[in-house]
């Protein structure tokens, strides 16, 4: 077979925000399969806060990248080979198929969606990773009662903007805190956040205060950093916080600011929690059903952000830092044929 | 009625370190009582942590100490005279006295304690709120299992010898963490501890890492900024961090250092839990029983830093946070007769 397999691998571990020389770009021939393999053709590349994180080194939830080895990342693609018994060609599915064009696997850790039943971008966002995390982080560590109020950071991102609209759909009041004007509407408008604060340009610690006046009950965490301090000081009695990520932090080329306020946890009797979503694989599948039965009855919106090509991957990750996206933003690579 | 009692009264807002000047310690007559009043004479001031607190402006868990009012403290008393038929003249009685010979009160608030179970000093420490704040810290938020590791910092403190009594009591792997070699030797050979670390001499966070080889399930922190830290970076999955108090910080005169690392607690699914004693009024009777059994039993060892005379108090409570008193600090104001 001839065709070349063009892929991002690690080439140097990235002080603060990555760069183009992080990465070597190259074509490769793609190997004949052996018994067992399929070759994926990728379609859509997940891009994630997460991957800044996998490419430092150091002990963490999951081993970093080598370097060398390909650029990690969540993908969907379709089937173009099997020589295993358990995917046919043409089936689409999803996994951890790297920045390239094609992924040889053993099967292993994929699972196959049905385009059918939604947009294959929707697998990445709403109904993928982002979606589970923000399912489990919220109802599972977070704990929304009826009534109560939540507050999200990164709102109008892929987690972000799933929590608030589960939230609403729980009966909670929803305030979001997002970057820009446009951001703040769509999640008020479009979403139905009861509220939405402009952390370019507002005061996050009064404007919580203004729209949190008995307080914070949960509280769900992208960001870290100052936008976590106002949240600590605006904590209800027995506030849970979410510890879902910090992307404040995540490109920082100083220590990680820690929440100097964290004694608000004591004050107010409130919890502080981490987690990844993989813990919760096994019931990844009953909260697919459930949230598609909402996107289907229209209570839950989805949005993604395309950027197209491949070859754009560098500057297009790095629009999650610079918060350009506004729902899940997701690299086509290739058109579905 | 003549006698006098002398008082110290808050004069003023510290910064940093209390200093003598921030209390005026002067005398006033003892006013006749009205129905329903008794006069208790102070026999023993506990000296706590928390008082530092109290003496900031702002809102925490309890209202802070007004200028010219009496220096809240706890203690424990003698009924000296009563208008009141709950409390009988000779009963010895626990309460929030403040840092004076005598209180005239209401009996809102009062215990009554009984000098033959055990020395009237234990009612301020073991079996009084450091003891209370140690078991249900420790038990309701760290939830420790059977073989976990559990390690207290302040571990020769009023509250961290109780924790990690209780820890091995439920067969847990104890380490604590103290302020030089005479309290580590304290704990490991008078109450049982596993392992001790000096922080004055050892490099914690490594320390950590050698006693804890398997991570800390659950880290009781009455001490906060860098051992906070240390263990932040020590946590076995799962870790349960109960946030009790951060002696190292209420006296900084800068921010409040927080936890640079608390992102430990993504990658570990760990908690971080805030709790305040008085929230368990209702079930401190039944933890009182309980702790009196395993101290009847001799597995539960207390120890009290006497200290006597009211008119040394600053000084007195200073040895809190100069880390100077191993086991309950107490401040002896008159005999009991």
């Amino acid at each position: 077979m001839t065709e070349l397999n063009h892929r991002f691998t690690l080439a140097a571990r990235p002080v603060g925000m990555p760069k183009r020389s992080d990465w070597n770009y190259a074509a490769e021939p793609i190997p004949d399969l052996a018994d067992g393999q399929l070759l994926i053709k990728i379609l859509y590349v997940s891009l994630d806060p997460a991957m800044r994180g996998w490419m430092n080194e150091g002990k963490s939830y999951v081993p970093p990248i080598g370097i060398g080895e390909v650029m990690r990342a969540g993908g969907l693609g379709r089937v173009v080979q099997s020589k295993n018994p358990a995917f046919a060609v043409g089936d689409h599915v999803y996994g951890m198929l790297g920045v390239q064009q094609f992924a040889v696997n053993l099967g292993k850790g994929l699972t196959k969606v049905d385009p059918k039943l939604a947009p294959l971008p929707v697998y990445l966002g709403t109904l993928g990773m982002p979606g589970m995390t923000a399912y489990f982080g919220l109802l599972d560590i977070g704990k929304p009662k009826e009534g109560d109020t939540v507050v999200v950071s990164g709102a109008a991102g892929a987690v972000g903007m799933v929590v608030g609209q589960i939230a609403k759909i729980k009966g909670c009041r929803v305030v979001g805190i997002a970057g820009g004007q446009e951001k703040c509407q769509y999640v008020v408008r479009d979403l139905g956040f009861d509220a939405a604060i402009d952390y370019k340009a507002e005061d996050v610690r009064k404007s919580l205060h203004t729209h949190c006046p008995d307080g914070i009950n949960v509280y769900f965490d992208n960001v870290g950093g100052d936008i976590l301090e106002a949240a600590l000081a605006n904590l209800a009695r027995g506030a849970r916080i979410v510890i879902c990520g910090a992307i404040s932090q995540y490109c920082a080329t100083g220590p990680v600011k820690g929440p100097s306020n964290y004694l608000s946890l004591l004050v107010n009797r409130a919890s502080m929690t981490g987690m990844v979503v993989f813990d919760y694989a096994d019931r990844y599948a009953v909260a697919g059903r459930e949230m598609a039965g909402w996107m289907a009855a229209g209570k839950l919106k989805t949005r993604e952000h395309i950027v197209e090509g491949l070859e754009t991957f560098p500057d297009t990750l790095l629009q999650l830092f610079k918060g350009e996206n506004t729902g899940k933003l997701v690299l086509k690579i290739a058109d579905d044929k």
